[in-house]
C-alpha cells in the first residue's frame, strides 16, 4: 500500500463530496444527494477507455477483486453509516416511544405495511415475477422514513410544537423500529435460503425471524430496562470522581470510546445472526439514549461523521451505472417511486384519521407528506439488497437510489406547502 | 471484505490496547507503551503453529502481501499518527518560537547534534559498519524529544511556570521543528541514493536536501506570515456571519474538515517531495496555530485519534520480532540507550549552561533529564527507516523502539526527583 496515493484519492473524493454537498444544502436539497450524485460522475464519465473511479482504483465491481483504496473507502463508508445508525439510536428512547401514543403508531404501521405490500407486490408480480427475494429487498427499502430530513424542514419552519409534527417524528421514530424488524427479517430469509441453496426451507425462514424478534426484543428490554440502570450507575460514579477530582478531564473522551465499542460489538452481533450491522448499531444507540446528551456522545460521533460519512453516499452512487439506464428501467423508477409516494401518502393519512376520527383533511395531508422522503434508509436497505441479492439486483438497485433521492427532494417542497395549506401566514418563512 | 471480521478484528486490537493503555496509566507509564506491548505480545505469542496475529489476519510482513484487516488498521494508525503530529503542530506558533530566545534554542541545538552524531558514529563506525542509511535513521531517531511526556510530569508537578520547565518545553518544540529537518534530509538522502539504485549521488542529495530545507521554510513563512492573516479574516466571517443569523451552528464542524483536508493535502506534498506525511502534517498544524483553540481543532481531532491513535502504536508493535533478541542486539539496545541518555543529557545540560552562565548544576540536571523521553517521534523515524531502508533494519527497528520505550518510562521518575532536588518541598505532592 502506497500512503500517499490512497491519502490522495481519499482527498480527492472528500472534497468533491464536501462541495457538492455544501452546494446541494445551499439550493436546500440534503447535502447526501450531492454526494451520490459525485459517485455516480465519478463511476460513469469516462475519459480515455476507464472511468474516473478506475483511475482512481476506487472501482467496486459486484463480482471481482476491490484495490486496497477501494476496500478502505467503502470501509470508511460502512463506519459512517453505523454511525449514524447509532445516533438514530441515540436519540431514540424506549420510554418516549411508549408515550407517544396510538395515533403516531397506526401512522407508522399503515406507513410501514402499505409501501411493503405495493412495493413486494409490484415486483413479484410484475417487473421480476417470482425473484421472492428482490421483492422483498425493494418492499423494505420502501419502508423507510428518513427522520433526519423532515425534521429539519419543520425545525426550519420553526412548527416543532405543532400536533403533526409531533405525530410525524413520533411516527418517524416507530417507523425506524419498525423498518429495522422488516429488514431484519428479509435478511433471515435471505440468509435462510442461501444456506439452503437458493431454496427457501421455511423452518429456516421461520427459525430466522423468531431470532430476528428475540434479538430486537433483547435489545428494546436492554435499551428500556437495563441501560438506564446502567447508566445512572456510571453517571453517578463519574460524578463522585469529578467532585473527588476536579482536573480530571478525560472522562468524556473515554466514554466515547466505550460507546464505539459497544456499537461496533452489537454490530458484528447482528452480522453474526444474519441481520446487519447497521440493526446493531441502531440499538446500540439506544441503550445510551438517556446519557447522550450529557455525555456529548452526539457531538463526538458526528465528528467522526463528518469525515467519513460522505465516503458512504459516494460508495453508493459509485455503484449507480447509468448505462443501465434503459427504458423500461425508467418506466419501472416512475412507478417505483409513485407507489413509494402514494404508500406512505396513503398509509400515513389514513392512519393518521384512524387514530383521531377528528383529524381534518389538511392535517392528513401534512402527516402523509411529511412521512415520504426515504433518505439514507432506503439507500442503505438497497446496498444490502445488492450485497446479497448480488447482480440480478443491479436495476433495482438503482431504481431505489433513485427512488430515496427523489422523495428526498421533493418532500421538503411539497411538505413546505402542506404546512402554509394548514397554518397559513402563521409561519415565519425563513428564506 | 467480510465487514463483520475487519471490525470483529479491530475491535479486539481496540479493546486489548485500550485496556493495557489505561492500566499502564494508572502506574504512571504513558499508555502508548501499554499498546506497544499489546502489538509485540500479538505478533509474537504463538498458538499452535501461529502468531495470534496470524490468527487475526493483522501481519505485516515486510516483504509480502498485505491482508485487507492488515492494510486498514496500518492505514488508520498512519492517519492517527499524521493527526497527533498535526496537533503537535496546532501547539507551535511561530511567533512564541521566536520569542522562547537564545537559551532554548541552543539547549534544543546541542540537543540535536550530540545525540545525532553519536548514534550516528556507534552504527557506522562499529554496528554494522558503512551502512549509511542505517546509520543516518537510527541518528534521526536518537534526536527526537516527545514535548507530551515531559509537559504532563512538569504539568502534574504543578511546575510550569518554573524557569526550567518553560526552557524544556520551548527547546522541545525548537527540538521538533530540527527533528522534521533533519528527518526531512535524511529521507532525501535516501530516495536520492534510491533514485541512483543504492549508489550515492552528491547532486541528487544536494538537490532534495535543499529542497527539503525550501519545504520547511515555506511552511515555516506561510504559518508566521500568511496564515495568521488568512485565519483572522475567515475568523472575522465567522463572527460576521454568526451574527447576521445566531442559530447557525455547523461551522466548527466545517472548519474541522478543512483542517483535515489541508493536514491531507501537505502529508501528500511531503511525501511527494520525498518527505514523510508525518512532516506535512506537522507543519500544516503550525498553519491553524493561531486559531486552534477558537475553532476547537484539538478537541476535534482528540475525539478521532481516540479511536485510532492506539492503532498506529499496536502496529509498531507487531512488527517486533522478540526472536530476533540475540544477544549483540540486546548489547547494542544497552548501547544506543545510554548514548540516546547521555547524548540529550551532556547535550541539553550544556547547551543550558552555554546559553545562560548563570545557570546552577540542579538547573542543568533538570533541562537535561526534561528532555530525555523519545515518546512517539523516535518510534515514527524507526518505522520510516523500516519502511525504507528494509530488511536490513529489522535489528535497528527493534533497538529504536525499546530505546524509546525505556527513556519514555524512566525520564518522568528522573525528572520527578531531579525536580525535588531544586524545589524541595515546595513541589505540590499529587501521588
Amino acid at each position: 500500500m502506497e500512503l500517499a496515493s490512497v491519502l490522495l484519492t481519499l482527498l480527492i473524493v472528500f472534497v468533491l463530496a464536501m462541495l457538492a454537498s455544501v452546494i446541494f444544502e445551499r439550493f436546500g436539497i440534503p447535502g447526501l444527494v450531492g454526494e451520490i450524485i459525485i459517485g455516480v460522475l465519478l463511476a460513469n464519465i469516462v475519459i480515455g477507455d476507464q472511468s474516473i473511479a478506475s483511475m482512481l482504483g476506487i472501482l467496486m465491481p459486484n463480482d471481482g477483486e476491490w484495490s486496497t483504496t477501494a476496500n478502505i473507502l467503502n470501509f470508511l463508508g460502512e463506519v459512517g453509516i453505523m454511525f449514524l445508525l447509532f445516533t438514530v439510536g441515540l436519540e431514540t428512547r424506549v420510554k418516549e416511544l411508549l408515550k407517544i401514543g396510538k395515533v403516531a403508531f397506526i401512522v407508522a404501521l399503515l406507513g410501514v405495511i402499505l409501501p411493503l405490500v405495493l412495493g413486494f407486490i409490484y415486483v413479484y408480480f410484475f417487473y421480476d415475477p417470482e425473484n421472492l427475494m428482490s421483492s422483498l429487498f425493494l418492499g423494505a427499502a420502501m419502508v423507510a422514513t428518513s427522520v433526519g430530513i423532515t425534521a429539519r424542514v419543520i425545525k426550519d419552519m420553526k412548527l416543532m410544537n405543532a400536533r403533526e409534527s409531533k405525530i410525524i417524528i413520533g411516527a418517524a421514530v416507530i417507523d425506524d423500529v419498525l423498518g429495522m424488524i422488516v429488514l431484519a427479517i428479509v435478511l433471515g430469509i435471505q440468509k435462510s435460503s442461501e444456506k439452503g441453496g437458493g431454496e427457501i426451507d421455511v423452518m429456516s425462514i421461520v427459525t430466522t425471524i423468531i431470532i430476528a424478534f428475540a434479538f430486537v426484543i433483547i435489545m428494546l428490554l436492554l435499551a428500556g430496562k437495563v441501560a438506564p440502570y446502567l447508566t445512572e450507575k456510571i453517571s453517578d460514579y463519574i460524578e463522585k470522581r469529578r467532585a473527588e477530582n476536579p482536573n480530571r478531564k478525560r472522562v468524556n473522551v473515554s466514554i466515547f470510546a466505550i460507546a464505539v465499542v459497544i456499537c461496533f460489538f452489537f454490530a458484528i452481533v447482528a452480522e453474526e445472526i444474519s441481520l446487519a450491522s447497521i440493526i446493531g448499531a441502531f440499538f446500540a444507540g439506544m441503550l445510551f439514549s438517556e446519557r447522550a446528551e450529557e455525555w456529548k456522545l452526539n457531538e463526538n460521533f458526528e465528528t467522526v461523521n463528518k469525515l467519513i460519512l460522505s465516503f458512504f453516499f459516494v460508495c453508493v452512487g459509485l455503484r449507480v451505472s447509468v448505462g443501465d439506464l434503459k427504458s423500461y428501467v425508467i418506466l419501472a423508477t416512475i412507478i417505483v417511486l409513485v407507489l413509494a409516494i402514494i404508500g406512505k401518502y396513503v398509509g400515513c393519512g389514513l392512519g393518521s384519521r384512524l387514530g383521531d376520527k377528528t383529524m381534518s383533511f389538511k392535517s392528513m395531508n401534512i402527516i402523509g407528506i411529511g412521512m415520504i422522503p426515504r433518505g439514507e434508509v432506503g439507500i442503505v436497505v438497497a446496498t444490502l439488497g445488492l450485497t446479497y441479492v448480488g447482480y440480478q439486483f443491479t436495476n433495482l438497485y438503482t431504481i431505489i437510489i433513485l427512488m430515496s433521492v427523489i422523495t428526498t427532494i421533493i418532500a421538503p417542497i411539497m411538505l413546505k406547502t402542506a404546512f402554509k395549506k394548514k397554518y397559513g401566514d402563521e409561519i415565519p418563512d425563513r428564506s
